[in-house]
C-alpha cells in the first residue's frame, strides 16, 4: 500500500467535532475536496469511529494509534493487525499526545510493514527523527511540540528544524518519506513545507476546529 | 440509562474474531439470542468497531475502556463523553488487561454518571471491590485474574470470593450492582453466580472464541 | 510499626535541595527540630538518598513511592519489601505526582502491612479518599491537587473537603488515620488541620524550598 | 567522564541480595576484583542504595534508571541531574524491564551528556540498536530479551545479532560504544563478546544471584 504524495493528512484527534455525526460530515468534506481539487488527502478519525468511517468514505483512513501486540486478550486496546480488519490503510504512531516506548515503535513499524500497512511515526526533533528513520517506517512526521495547535507554522517558525530533519532522514534511509506538522493553517504553509523537501503535511485543529473546514481545506489543497 | 438485570455482558476483547465482518456477525448473534431467549445481553466490541456496531444492532453497546479526560487534543484516546457520541451506553473500566489509576477510575465513574452512561468497574479481589464500590459506579465486576480465560468458573472455584464481595459491596452502597466473571462458560455457572447474589455475568473467550458462539450463548441464556 | 501522632511528614520531592549534601542537611534540621520541639516528624527523602539518609538520622524515613511487586528482575524499580532493607519505616503511595493503579495501591498497602511498614496513601477528593480508606492503609493523606505548592492551605481554602473526608474515612474504618496537605506553610494551618480531625500534615515545598527551612519547621512544630 | 573499556557492568536489579547489607558486600566484592584483577568494572545498585553505595566504594556507580525531567515536584522519581548529586557517573536507560518512550530516551541521553554523565541505552534487536545509536549515547547495550536470565550467552546463541548490531552502530556513529548482555555467566562468554567487536558486557543474575559472586566475577574478569 502506498500513499500518493504530496499528501495532506488530517488527524481528527478527539475534539467534540470528531465524533458522531460531525465526524462523518468532516470525513465527507475531506473526500469531496480530495476529489474536486485532485489532491491526495488521508484522514485519521478517532479510534471509536474508525471502522464506520472507513466503510463510508473513499479516502485512505488511518488509526490515530495502534498497540504493540497481535490479536488476543487485550481489552480496550487495538492490535496492529486489527486496524486492517477495521478498514484502515495504516496508523499514526508515537504522536506527541501519545508517545510510545522505542521497543513498541519498532514493533508497530515492523508489523505494519508485514501487513502492508503504512506507518507514520511522529517525532519532536532531529535526534528522534533520525532514530525513527533508522527503523524505516513509511513516513516520519516532524512536529515540534511547542508549535502544535498554535497556528504558527513550523515551516516558517523553524524552517531549520524541518531542513535538518529532511537531511538527516535522507542520510539514514532513502525510503522514508517525510511529513511536517504543527501550526499549519494556510496554503502557503503547505507550499513552504514541500519546498523544504517534505512529502506533505500532518494537521489537525487548523481544519477540524475551523468554522468552515471545507474552505480551509480547499485553500490548503490549492497549494 | 439502566441495564436490565440479570444481564450477560460479552466483552469481545481483541481476538481475531472480534474485528471486521466477524465482529458484526457476533454482535448479530447476541442480538438474536437476546430477543429470542428474552434475556438481557450487552456487548463490548473493540474500540475501533464501536460506532459501527452501535449503529447496526439493537443491543446496549459498551466501550471496552475510556480515558480520563474530556474532548480535546488527545490523539488515539477515547474521552469519556466521546463514547456517548459513538453510540455506547457506557463503558467497562479497569479491566484486568487495562488497569487504571485510582484517580482516573474516579474521574471516569463520575463523568459517566454525569452523562447518564453506565459504568462497569472490574476488580480483582474483595479489597479492590470495596474501594471501587465506594465511588458508586453502576456495576462492579469481580474477576479473580488467575481464573480469566481458564474455563474454571469463579462461581464454582471461588464462591467465597464472590460471596464476600457481594456482602462488602452491599455494606458500602445499596446502589451498586454486581457482576462476576472469569471462567464462565455454562448456564450452570450463570445460575450459580446469580444465586450468590450477583446481577449477572461478564464473559469473553467462552463465547467469542467458541466454535459455535450462538449455541454457547443460548445455553448460557437459558439459565 | 506506629507513627506517633500528630505528625508532620516532610516530602522532600525531587528539588535541587533534596539531593546530595543538602539532603542530609535538611534531614538533620528535621531531626533537630523534632527533638528540641518534642514533635513527631517523619521525612521522605528522594529514592536515591533513602538508604543513606536512613542510616544517618534518627527519624522515621519513608520512601516517596514503592512499586507493586516483590524482589526480582525489576531494573530501576523499588519492590515493597526492599524499602525495609533500605531502612525505611514505610512509603508514600499514589502521590498526585505519581498516581498508581487501584490494583497496585491495594497490593502495596497489603504488602506494607504484612511487612509491618506504614502506608500513607495520597488522595485528591472525598470519593478517592473513601476508596483508599476501604483498603485500610495506615494513613490517607488528602491533597486537593489544585492547591499543592500554592501556599493556600487546604485547611483554610477547603475546610469542607477535609471535614467531609475525615467523616467519610471514619465511616469506613476506625483504624485509618488521616493527614492533610497542600498549601500548608504556617503553624496556624497545622492547628486548623488538626482541629478538623486530622492526625497531622504532609508538606513539601513550604519547608524544603524555604530560605530558612529550620525556622519554618520550628514555627510549624510550635503549633 | 569516560568509562575504561573493555568494561564489565553489573546490574544489581532488585533481587533480595541487592538491598541492605548484602548490597554493600556485593559492591565491595566488585571493587576488590576490579582492583586485584586490574579490570574495569562498573556497578548499578538499586535506586534506594545509590547514594549510599557511591560513597562507600571506589567504583563507577550507575543509576539503573533515570526519569526524563529536571529537578522539581516529581515525588518518587529521579531527575537526570539528580543522579550526579547522588554520586553516580551515569545511568542505564531503557532496560528491557524498564522500557522508555523514544522521546524520553532522547531527553535522558542529551541531558546526561550535558552533565558529563555516561548513558548506557539497552536495546533488544538490530533495528532498535540503530535507532538508539542515532541519538549518540555513550553506550548501547544489546540484550535479546528472550535470553535474559537464561544462562544462554547471547555471544554464543546469537552471535549474528551481536555482529549485525556492532556493524549497524558503527555505520551510524563512530562514537557510540557497544556492550552486550543476556545470558553471560563465564569468562569465555566475555571473550566471545569482545571478539565480536563489543566494548564489554552487561550482566546481572549471573553474578548477583551466584552462590559465590566473587569467584564468578574473578572468572569473568580473567577473560
Amino acid at each position: 500500500m502506498e500513499l500518493e504524495t504530496p499528501v495532506i493528512v488530517i488527524n481528527f484527534k478527539a475534539y467534540e467535532q470528531s465524533f458522531g455525526e460531525s465526524c462523518l460530515e468532516l470525513a465527507r468534506i475531506c473526500e469531496r475536496v480530495a476529489e474536486e481539487e485532485k489532491v491526495s488527502i488521508a484522514i485519521a478519525p478517532p479510534m471509536t469511529e474508525l471502522s464506520y468511517i472507513a466503510k463510508k468514505v473513499a479516502l485512505p483512513c488511518f488509526a490515530q494509534h495502534c498497540d504493540a501486540f497481535g490479536f488476543g486478550s487485550h481489552t480496550g486496546f487495538t492490535p496492529v493487525n486489527a486496524i486492517k480488519l477495521s478498514g484502515a490503510k495504516g496508523s499514526l504512531i508515537n504522536h506527541s499526545e501519545h508517545r510510545l516506548k522505542l521497543a513498541d515503535i519498532e514493533y508497530c513499524i515492523t508489523k505494519l510493514r508485514e501487513h502492508e500497512l503504512i506507518s507514520i511515526v511522529c517525532t519532536n526533533n532531529t535526534a528522534t527523527t533520525k532514530a525513527a528513520a533508522a527503523i524505516e517506517p513509511s513516513f516520519v512526521a516532524i512536529e515540534p511540540p511547542e508549535l502544535i495547535g498554535t497556528g504558527i507554522p513550523v515551516s516558517k517558525a523553524k524552517p531549520e528544524v524541518v531542513k535538518s530533519a529532511v537531511e538527516a532522514v535522507k542520510n539514514i534511509s532513502e525510503n522514508v518519506k517525510i511529513l511536517t506538522g504543527a501550526g499549519i493553517t494556510k496554503g502557503e504553509d503547505v507550499r513552504a513545507a514541500i519546498k523544504l523537501g517534505t512529502d506533505g503535511v500532518l494537521l489537525a485543529s487548523g481544519v477540524v476546529k475551523a468554522k468552515d473546514p471545507e474552505s480551509v481545506l480547499r485553500e490548503l489543497a490549492s497549494a
